[in-house]
């Protein structure tokens, strides 16, 4: 089974010209739409990322990746987030990206008019995320409840102040190239201050610099010795320093580094797959608590260990890695093409011909860009019960 | 002047329901199309990103990367690409991803049944590029005649093979995660062969590898003692072993590094601005006589140094900047609108709002996200002349 990275969406273009149509089709990432927050009294524009799954995978929910400044920060979050899903680096995940009006406003938390005029939005901001952005998307999307907050400069120091200020609102804070001068090192002043006063927390943060000297390189060692020495029990942070790169250069690689940062061992590598399920299992079950979410073993995986017991003519072993893999993922039509694979090399053809239909079905039902080969296996295995 | 870096292209959704039009955006990375070979005989599709200045800059014409592979290779490579190109580490280019169909057909210079049935194809997918994909795209697009082309693993050993068989065709080759073994290590045995036949080359070769070990590491590392002993004169080349990453996971971030490798130095930095324009023309200049091509100092650098000027109320000498901008530049709403804010420093009100309205209008013409903002100044220059 190939699968196809590219979404493409049909685009019907209506032309100027009267009962012409051109069709042709668009590479797309996500879809955009408009927000009305009562909260700051205008209109917000964001952008939707979901992964290759969430069209047909009717019974999974995913975490959600917020991103600020999405007119600049959303393209390659997204991109690279779903890169790094299909490589299983990362779970699959929805990436929202929340373009900016006045985004020195909204990511500040004090007013300091001798720099700008206008500031100390932040408290507002983050009521608009709580009360209208993440109750808008939750309601929209089948999300676990698992999300994550990622600003890059000025957004990076509202992920500060969101960590301090409500720290559960997000169960990761990837804080790129922050922000840390506005009034007098305020926002690091507020972590230090709240960290000293917190005992435990369930949470993580991502910080990075760029090509940073002087007082910005001086501000961000405080932040990381802060990280050091003050982090309450169970926190997990991490830091990077990027020397090489530019202020604004620096979130392409950043934002890589954070979600790999974030799921640190989550990749399971196929040479694991000798030591047998159990290791997988404890695999996923140890991320799962350095990350504090269940993060099940994924399908792939399973997959994976189905065909290998296959390969090694285990072929009632492999049936239960297939069948397992349609119970817990009963729209997926590559799970049950699996398992018409297994039934037909056990010799029970005429459950393999039904497995493979019902890969077939639900490849047309979706639209799936390997249907074809759905179809042409479930047709292969029916014309040999018939024989 | 915000620059999105989002081509949102207007998408209208016929419903299945008569006279009812949902109308929503979509997140556009770039256009897909089919084109008929008759060299392979068959039909190809292919992706094409363009970068954001294409649709208005009427005068400008560009590089082309092709990427092969481009079901799981294009949207990361453009992506990354426009986030360098917004960020002036590469200059802009266009992006072409090919999708394969039989891939070890096309990519393999051998036939080697003992492993795969029907290898050899590369002279005539080889073929393919030069008499089909490259005209094609050269006769639809604004090209300059620079082209680079990127393959990853098998894709990467056709890269090898293009550069040791028909280095002219491209100017620049990356070669991603190589696959070297294909009949007895035959890809780098020609390249070896052909570059002590070789006496100079004026070409870039850029290779990286993943986490390999055993025979993969091995021949990975003959490849890089080729390069490093049998490279032609004026052969410029590049290596990068990414010993963290996954076969497949590596090229997100080699694809990336190969393209900053490619043009190691363009960048220029900010902080060099006080060193003066000839130093910046000089900084061009090198770069150039490296990669080999003209690449001219980019109209925001030229914007930077007019503004700098401007900053230092030196207003002649930054009019003679914004002018020679829009002389270079006469698409660009954002040069004339810059220019307007020479002249209206200098007093100069009348041609400062013409200049102005000159932004305006093109701005309206080529749909600019920022139209209203260009609108907007012309629009107080006007009023500024009435008064």
């Amino acid at each position: 089974m190939i699968k196809l990275s590219i979404r493409s969406a049909l685009t019907v273009l209506l032309t100027l010209f009267p009962f012409t149509v051109s069709v042709f089709t668009q590479v797309s990432v996500g879809d955009t739409f408009t927000i009305r927050s009562s909260v700051l009294d205008e209109d917000r524009t964001y952008d939707v990322f979901v992964p290759d799954s969430y069209a047909w995978a009717k019974d999974r929910s995913y975490p959600v990746l917020y991103v600020l400044d999405g007119e600049s920060q959303f393209l390659h979050t997204a991109v690279s987030a779903g890169f790094l899903m299909r490589n299983t680096e990362i779970p699959e995940m929805i990436v929202v990206g929340i373009r900016s009006t006045v985004r020195v406003r909204d990511y500040t938390q004090s007013d300091w008019p001798e720099v700008w005029i206008g500031g100390g939005g932040a408290k507002n901001f983050k009521k608009f995320l709580s009360s209208e952005m993440i109750p808008k998307i939750e309601s929209t999307y089948r999300t676990d409840g698992f999300r994550v907050l990622s600003g890059h400069s000025a957004a990076g120091q509202f992920v500060l102040y969101c960590l301090t200020e409500e720290p559960a609102l997000f169960k990761a804070y990837n804080a790129l190239a922050p922000s840390l001068d506005w009034d007098d090192n305020l926002p690091q002043r507020t972590l230090k201050a709240s960290f000293e006063n917190t005992a435990a927390l369930n949470s993580f943060l991502y910080v990075a610099r760029s090509d940073d000297f002087g007082k910005p390189l001086q501000d961000y060692e405080t932040l990381v010795a802060t990280l050091r020495t003050k982090s309450p029990n169970g926190f997990r942070w991490f830091e990077r320093p990027f020397p090489g790169e530019t202020h604004s250069g620096m979130a392409l690689l950043a934002q890589i580094d954070a979600l790999r940062s974030l799921y640190a061992g989550y990749h399971f590598h196929n040479d694991e797959v000798p030591k047998g399920f159990k290791n997988a299992e404890e695999h996923f079950s140890k991320i799962s608590e350095k990350v504090g979410w269940t993060l099940p073993v994924p399908e792939s995986v399973i997959n994976t260990f189905g065909y290998e017991a296959l390969s090694r003519d285990k072929t009632d072993e492999a049936i239960k890695f297939f069948r397992r893999n349609v119970r817990e993922n009963q729209y997926s039509a590559n799970a049950w093409d699996s398992l018409a694979d297994g039934l037909e090399k056990k010799g029970d053809l005429k459950e393999a011909a039904a497995s493979a239909r019902k890969a077939a079905t639900l490849a047309r039902e979706f639209d799936l860009p390997n249907r074809e080969y759905f179809e042409r296996h479930a047709k292969e295995l029916e014309d040999k019960v018939k024989e």
